[in-house]
This record gives structure tokens, sequence and C-alpha cells, in this order.
């Protein structure tokens, strides 16, 4: 941390900051230059920013932060980017793992026919919403426990384990019982509450950022997750807010490589709700894999046009083999290889 | 709501369309351009958004909602605009309402001295955090229920009704049984139980916009309140998120007078996180009383150098009297009349 | 500026960057921390910038600039706030100037009638394009130098001063001939050399914000024009793009106060262009008098529905006496008085 | 277009919309539904955009535009997909053409040294600056013609064809002498007379993206350039300006796809100055390969630890096989052949 004096601070406005600093237990260097003085702290930087208000001091001009604010999902906490499983499948730097599936359950049918095609397009977790978070109280709202009901009838089928959202924090308890891997939606990333609660739920999770959340704080969102003692997190980039409208939102795809270099947890990408249309899902899905995501995230729908939830960018039949096959084919070209799916119990 | 067909759409897409809208309960009429053919819809448009995928439909380029998709908040549902009462204080189209206080409670002797400030300030209700949504987890937090019986006890002491913050809702009855008015964050807008929750509890909400959220869908955020029967909401306009690094966030000034146009409810101002910074808190003030605001809500703090939230924003003891003055000599030029503080039941 | 060394960073890596700035003239201090170390520079900032490439070198994680890259347009260089005069209008920091006129020049009836609308709106300077910069090659782009000689025919018939647009760095002298101030558009903002042109011509020179730009890089632009030896510049805020499409723009009225702060020039709000829709032209009018802004600019037409430019935006008459009105009365309230319009030459 | 009136308009307001836009030649169809009336058009309606100011008319909410707002350069004006030589270069839809070179011209030797790496990287075009738009005044300007003979030397030694950039319509027959390709940057999207002069300059331009411009408005940036008989362009996404700091600017991937539907012209994709960040460029080239870009450019430069502009993004040696590995052997993923090297007209 670097506090800045203005080019009029006085001598004993340095001194002040110094002492405030000493007193608080931490160090601070002082650089005079020619047009203004600088104060380099080490320390609890933490609570620093948390406790002294050094921004108020007479004489500062600025207080200038120059290491990260997370720990415990950062890079320098972990060198190796981490694996984690979700009821045995790898999602990490090695492989690259796609998961597919309704955006919201609806029927048992659907929902069945839904992995099945996520299957075919190369799947080895199936998605589906049984509780959705909409901005319209007056949209379809998700079939709750039933629906996580019908998630789990379809896992015995398929063999596919499930990664479903939870977006209120009594529900943690409900969501885990039938979940293998709980998602935290885009609106939910700086819901704490709920990140506590699935952070202490010995499950993994899977973090979508906040739809104009920087990189930043997306890791810190990830950081409550971690403190209860779970980093079993998987970060999903799902596109952010700009005042482009040609799509749903603006794929960050550069926020792979960067997420990726700042944090050991893996990074996938959603590609359907980033771009918000179908003829952009497999575009996208290249682009994600190409770039290094560690996984992608894609909505299939046996139905789309009667889909209750985001129809329009759902994948239909004659794009999954398309899907699968680009998923085959380069994965080997960034060093992976694709996940596979496992066997179902049944079979 | 418009479909709008592609330019080679057929005959028989455009019939499928008027078929599916009919086969739903609605009216569809039909306009051939020289180019490409319009489908006007009528009927239950919010069942039509929510079931009916027309945009998957063959031929279909584009639809394009032309109704709000909230109603009970919406202009066209109440033409006069509301006035909403916070323990006997209103706020609303006749008079500005100015609400002061500390951004977090932090101890007895703080809270009473900004309350003080407060009331000097002009303030006739006292704001003050006890619950705190921190980015980072190493943040302060709030003191929790402690904040919140300093709250009362300070209320006792001043007479000045409290509006404070839920983050939680397994909190929203402890809140409600200090706090005169609830308060909704900006990370929380679209936190849609806690929404739910806040909308039965029967006290007032402030519904702060989301930093990157739309006026659409702040409405819709208070729409989900409103339907649990709770229409006592008043609207926070508290800055967005753009490129601008200046400012901590850009105020939306014109969102006051457009929300004011769309909504009956009323709708305030947040200088001090917009700006984030307190040379920039008395002129914001003075844009919001002018651009039309129902009120203002400001930080205070006696000793903001050592705040442990938000100090660098916090008013200071030469700044209450010009705020004061502001709030006294601009209101008549918008044809308001500034709020008084009730009289202390102590005094 | 400062160097922030990577936590790895070898002492070697330090002594590198310490001799690569001292051997382009500059100083340089280390400060070593527990962490990592940062090294304060001092010296010809700028030519480091342009010249240095001091985040390539080994160990380097980050450097910080910590002045302003403008010289000329800053506070540092003139304490005092400049006042401009257009043809012995002031625009300053005593004085609020509203400048009105036609979006675009298209007949003399019409733009003699927008005169007298600017007049009985309080406007003491005309503004009105000959040469529109338009989004599509299909839209109306303005009537050139017929355009101009009807402005310079009304300036005689009203007194009012002429502010006009130049889009291209050919016609500057050409524009020069009959305005009193030439005009910098958004669009323009980073067309250089059209700023050098219009800091070579000894007019006053309008520059609006690019509509993305930062407030750095609006007085970076300023500091162009400066550079040729022009500091009669008034600084236009006009809206920046954001998510938000309910307003045209979105007006950043902290830009105001924001730039009055780190520079002597003017700063005036376009409340037209920020919202685009007429009925938060008053509302936008009100904000910036209140906020502290040195003038402002709308558009006037007297039949706004058969404008060739921007016709929806435009005041009409019923407004008028209302806005004059406003900047009538507000002014006093924040320290200045409405500057008066000249007296037509030919009365 | 369609005129949507409000919920209050009158049947004489409906039958004036109608009136109006049959007078101006065009044809109206009436659709009225249960709560709101809309009246469909048809026409030239880029003269009744441009002329009729409906939105003004009472009666009327909105004006929803339902066509594009471009011809020569859409895909309804040309189905099939461009093919633009370089001096006898392609790039288009069956290869990957990828075109790299210094950010700036320095000297010779550096500009020589760059080609070959831009050789070795597997380029077929060389890029550079000759003349530089800079935020700052104070910032390298570039060498001009200098720079603009020492790139035609550099060509005759290596056979690679020269893409630079213009900034001033002044220059642009000085530019052609020397250039194969013209470059409009993207402060200069929107500078109309510069657009003019290029499109009539009878060479290829290549026109990046302005950091905030929609794709509508690229795309009628790019029908400026067409309407002077020029559709030799090429597009180029270069990032756009968002609230994520982490990168320089954001790439928006996204943008290839939607705007090689809805043009014919070629789309390419810069990553060098997209991410600002030389570990960037080679993930994000892949992404962009991947998603079927018809090309990319990035910056190399042999020493970028001295380079005069934007020395951190520039490949380095080490880089370059990489790049040509990548370039080789994901295009044929995307149905591409890597368009080959001209032969060095010396060698």
């Amino acid at each position: 941390m670097v506090v800045v004096m203005t080019a009029d601070a006085t001598a004993s406005d340095v001194d002040h900051v110094v002492a405030v600093v000493r007193d608080a237990g931490g160090e601070a260097f002082v650089s005079r230059g020619e047009s203004r003085t600088i104060i380099g702290l080490s320390g609890d930087i933490e609570r620093f920013t948390a406790t002294l208000n050094l921004a108020s001091l007479p004489g500062v001009a600025d207080v200038v932060r120059i290491s990260v604010p997370y720990k415990l999902v950062s890079r320098e906490h972990r060198r190796q980017r981490s694996i984690i499983r979700v009821a045995g499948v790898p999602i990490g730097p090695d492989t690259l793992t796609v998961i597919a599936g309704p955006c919201a359950v609806e029927t048992p049918e659907q929902t069945l026919a839904a992995a099945q095609m996520a299957r075919a397009a190369g799947a080895s977790l199936l998605r589906g919403g049984a509780f959705k978070p909409r901005s319209s109280p007056y949209a379809f709202q998700g079939l709750g426990e039933t629906g996580l009901k019908i998630l789990a009838e379809v896992r015995e089928e398929t063999g596919l384990p499930i990664v479903t959202e939870v977006i209120d924090q009594r529900d943690v308890d409900l969501v885990s019982k039938y979940a293998d891997m709980l998602q935290v939606g885009t609106r939910n990333m700086q819901n704490f509450p709920l990140l506590q609660a699935v952070g202490a739920a010995g499950k993994p999770v899977m973090l979508k950022r906040g739809m104009s959340s920087t990189i930043e704080e997306w890791l810190m969102a990830a950081e409550y997750i971690a403190q209860r003692g779970n980093l079993d997190i998987v970060l999903c980039e799902r596109g952010i807010r700009t005042f482009e409208k040609a799509t749903r939102n603006t794929l960050d795809i550069s926020a792979v490589p960067v997420a990726q270099r700042l944090s050991h947890l893996p990074v996938i990408v959603d590609p359907s709700h980033s771009g918000g249309r179908r003829d952009l899902v497999l575009p996208l899905s290249r682009a994600a894999i190409a770039v290094g995501a560690d996984g992608i995230i894609v909505d299939v729908h046996p139905h789309p046009e009667s889909a209750l939830c985001d129809g329009p960018q759902a994948l239909i039949d004659s794009d999954l083999r398309e899907l699968a096959s680009i998923a085959q084919h380069l994965s080997p070209l960034v060093g992976r290889t694709l996940t596979p799916a496992p066997v179902a119990a049944r079979a």
C-alpha cells in the first residue's frame, strides 16, 4: 500500500501518517521526490484498509493498494492450479469439462431428454435449475424440491452428477441433499450470507461472476466461500453488462486467462447466458475452449420453443454433435482431454 | 408486444405465430409492409413473455416489448405520486426529506454524536448500519443486534426514526423490531427472497438501485416487494457503475425524473455513496434537490478519519450548516418544504 | 510515479530499474517493505511514460502514475478558475451563462425564431449547427457555409454571439470567419488534428466530452488545444455512454465539480443531448445549475416536430419562461448571476 | 418501423400519424390492440428517420426501428461474405490472415526486425504506424512520411504488403502513395470527413471499432466508406470500454459472429490492443481464430522494453513460433487455411 501526499503536504503531515501507521503496528517508508512525497506501507494491509482511514488524514492525496485483497483463492497462496472434483468428475487444468442441461427443470420427461442431449453433446455433468431467480415476479420461478427430485431421478438414469442453483441460504441444506455441486448465480455473487452458507455446506460450488462485477470482486466473493473452509470452488464467466445490446451480455473472454493467473481455482465459461442467442453458443464455446477455459456450461432443451426459461439460447438436436466434436478436437490443441461422462448407475 | 418477422418469413410462418398467440388466448394483428411483416399482440403479455417462446418460432426476427413489465408500482396503476410515512415522517412530492447518519453504527457515543450532526444538517430520519455487506470478508461487518439497540437508544434520545439495512432474510424480523424503515442495499436489489421477506414485514422499505441495474429492473425489484402487499417503498438512486473511475460510482441524476414518471413511488438520492468523496456531497445534494428528488440520504460521522466504514465520504461538522441551508433554501424553488425533524420523546 | 516490484523481484531487478531511471535523468527512491519493494520516481514523468517502458522490465509488477498527465489546463498550473469571454460574453465562476439555439440551422426563419426563443429563455449566446456529424450517412448533414451565413445574419438581428461546431479541420478557417466560438463535438474529442487546428484558430473553443471518455482524457484533449497557445476553452459535459437505455446518454453530473477541481477551465452542461428527451431538459438544467456548472447549453426549435435533427429533445415555447426563471432564481443560490444577453446591434 | 401509441392516444392522434407518413410517400398499417395501438410503416425508412419527427407527434409513445440503418455493407445487400484483397493477400471466409508488426515505426532497423518477426509469426501483411493518435499531446506522435518510407523499404525487403493508419484526411493521398491498406483507428471511427476521404482513396480500408461504439454504429461508419464507392473494407474488433480495468479494453469476442451475420465484410480481431498485456495476446489470438475471425492483427517488437508506443503488449521472439503454430493448427478446425506470406520482391 502506498500513501501519496499532496504537493503542498507539510513535513508534519508526513510524520503524522507515519505515526498513525506505526501505532497500528505497521511499517512506513518515506520517499521524498521532487514534487511530492510518497509513503510505502507494509504489515497487515487488510486491517489498515478496514480500520485506518488514511485517505482522510491531512496532506494525503491518494492511497493506492498494490497487493490483492484476497488470500485463500489467490495464486500466491497456491501456485499450482487446483482440480475440483464433482462426484468424481474433474474440473481443472488438464481437462475440458462440459456441463449441459436445461435452464430450468420443468418435467421429468423434459429433464431426461435434456440430459440425454447433454451426454450427446459431450457433457459429464448435468445442469438444471429447480430454483430460478427471475427479474420479474411474474416469471416462472422453478419447481423447488420437486425439481430437485426430478434431477436426482435423472442422475440415476444417466449417471450425470448434478449442478443446480441455490438462491436462498435457507435452502442450502435442502439443495445439498440432492446436488453434487451448488451454483451461486450472477445476481447473488455478492449475497454474502448465501456465500457463507454454501461455503459451510461441504459441496463443491460454482460461483458465477456478477454481471457487473470486476474480476477482483469476483475473487473476493470466492474468498467468502473459501473462508468457511471450502476451497472446492469453480469460477464461471457468464458475460458482463456493457453498452452493447446486440448480445444479452458481453462475454469477457479475457477474464478466463486473467482469473487463472490471479487464482488457482478453475474457470469455466457459460456461452449460453453470455450471448443469449442460440446462434452464438457454438462460436463462443469454441472461443472459450481455445482461450483455455477449464470447462463450459451450456443450455440444452428438447423443445426450446416451449421452454419456460431462456428458450432462445438453448441448443437443439442438430447442434449437439457439433458441440461434442468441438470439445473433442479443440481440447488437445490447448493441452487438455475432454472429461468423459460417468457410466450410468443403472446401465 | 410486437413480433417482427424476418424479410424471408413465409405466409405460413406468419400464420403459425398468429395461431400460437390465439391458442394462448391472445389477439394478433398482422401488418404486411413492403419489406417485412409485423404482428401486434395484445392480451396477457406477461404470461406470453413467461411461457410462449415466440422468438424461437420460424421466421421470427425479433420480439419487441412495448409495455412495462411491472404493474403495482407503475404510474399507470396509480397516477398520483405516493407519500410514504416513516413513523410519521413523510417522503413524497411536497416535501424534501433529509436522512442522515453514520455509514456504520460503531459505538453509542459515535452514533449519538452522528445523530446530533444529522439534526443539525436538517435531517428528520436517522440512518445507520448494524449489518454491513462488504466486498471483502476481511472488512468490518457491523455490530448486529448490538448496533440495532444503539440505534433504538439514540432514537429515544433524539426523536429521529431509524432507517437501517437488512442483508439476510433471516434477520428481517429482528431488524423490524428496532427499525422504522428497512433498507435493501445495492448488492441485494435482486436478492428476491430478501425482497419478498421485507415485503411481508409490514415496514416501509428503502430500495437502493443495483449498481448496474436498469431503471426497469429497479422497478421490477420494487414490484417483488409490492406483490407481498407492501407499497410503502422509497426508491434510492445511489450511482451506477460506468467506465469513469474519478468517482466511486456515477450518479445517474436523470434516473430521478425518469423513475418518478414511470412509478408513483418516491425517489431519493444518496450523494455520499454515489461520489464516494466528501467534496462531492454538497454539490451532488444540491443537484439532487434541484432535479426534483423527494429526499436525500447522506453519511455523517463525528470522526471520519477513524470511521470503520466509508469514512472518506462522511460529512463533517463544518459541512452541516451548509447542507441544512441548501435543503432549506433550494426546496421552495422546486415547490417543496423541508420536512421538519420530529421532537425528541425525551425532550 | 511509483514502480511496484513483484514479490519475487531480486535486488538486481530493483537496481536495474533505478539505473534505467537515473540514466534517463530522473530520480528513484527505493522503499523495501515486508512483502515487496516499491520505487518512487521523480523528474520529467511525461517523458518517462512516453519513452521508458518500465512495465516491461524484469521484476516489475505495476507502474502507478500519481500525477496528472496534463499541465496547461490543470488547476495546479493556474489556481484561479478562468473566465472565458465569447465576443464579450463571460463564461466563468461568477456567472451562469445560457447558450441556446437549434440543433441544426435549417432556414433563416427557423434560425431567427429559435434565436428569439433563446433570448426568451435567458440565453446570451446562440448555438446552431451548420456542419452536423451524423452516425448515419443518410441523415441530414447540415447546410455548410449557407448555414454559417444564416447564423451571422441572425447574430446581426438579435445581438447573440454564435457558437457553432466544426467537424473538419479544413473548415476551421471558414467557420472562424463567422463564429464567435468553435465547438468540438463528442465524436471529435480525440480527433487530434482538429484539436490542433482549433487551438491555432484564435477563437474560444467549446470542447464537448467524448461520450465514453474519462474526465482525464477530456482534460488531455483540452491540453492539445492549449498547447497551440489557446487557453480560451470551455468544457462541456454532455452525457456518457452506459448500460442504461432509458436516456440517450447518462448525464455525469459529478463530472462538473470533479473537472472544476482538476482544471481552471469553465465547465458547462448540455442537458438536451444528455437525456435526449424534452421532459428531462428542465430538471437536468436545474441540476446542472445547482451542482455549480458555469453555464448550460440547450436545444430550442420553433417546430420540433419537423426538426431535421434531434427534434425530440428541443424545448418549445411553453418551456422557455420556465427555463429563464430557473436560471434567474437558482443562480444566486450558488453565488452566481445570470449573464445578460448583449444588446442587438440593429436594435 | 413501428410507431407505438400511448395508452390514451385518441383516434385522431392515430389518423394524424398515418396522414404524416402517407404525405411523405410511405405506407402505414394500423393495429388496434386491447391496451394500445401500433402503426407499422414501410417505404423509405431512412428518409423518415431523418426528416419526419414522428416521436414528437401527439399520442406517440415510442418509435421502434425494425430494420438496419445501413445498406451497402449489410448481409441483405450481399448474402455472400466478401473476400478483400490487399495487394493480392486475401482476407475473407476461407482463410485466416495474420497481420503483424510494430505499433509504431521507429527506425529502419526496428521495423525490418519486426517485419521478420511478423513473418516468423505467420503474418502475410505488415502493420506499422507512421502517424499515431495519442491521448496525450506529450506522447510520441509518429515519424510521419519518414515512417512511411521506412515501411515501403521494408516491404521491398520482406515482400509483406503494408497496413498503416491515417489520422488526418489531409494525409490520405500521402499515405495512399505508400500503403497497401489504410487503417482508420478506434478514435476516428466516427470522424466522418476521414471516412469519406478513405472511401474515395481507392485502397482497401481496415476500420477499427470505436471503443464505445455499438456494432450497429460500426457498420454505419463502414457505410460512410462504402458510399464513396469503396466496399473493400475489413472490420476490426479491438476491445470496448467497460467497467473492468484488469484489461485495457474488454475484447468483445461475440462481436465477430454478430458482425459477420449482419454484414458481408470480413471481421478480424486485434488481441494486442484489446488486452493491452503481452500475456493475453496468445490466448486471445486462439479465441479469435476459434470464434471464426477472418484474421488477427498483433503487435510485435524486437525490443519491447524500449518501444516508443504500447511496448507492454508487444509479442517477443519466444512467442512467435507459438503464434505461428496456433494459426497453422487452429485454422483447419474452423474450415480455413492460413494465408501464406507473399514472396519478397528482392528474394
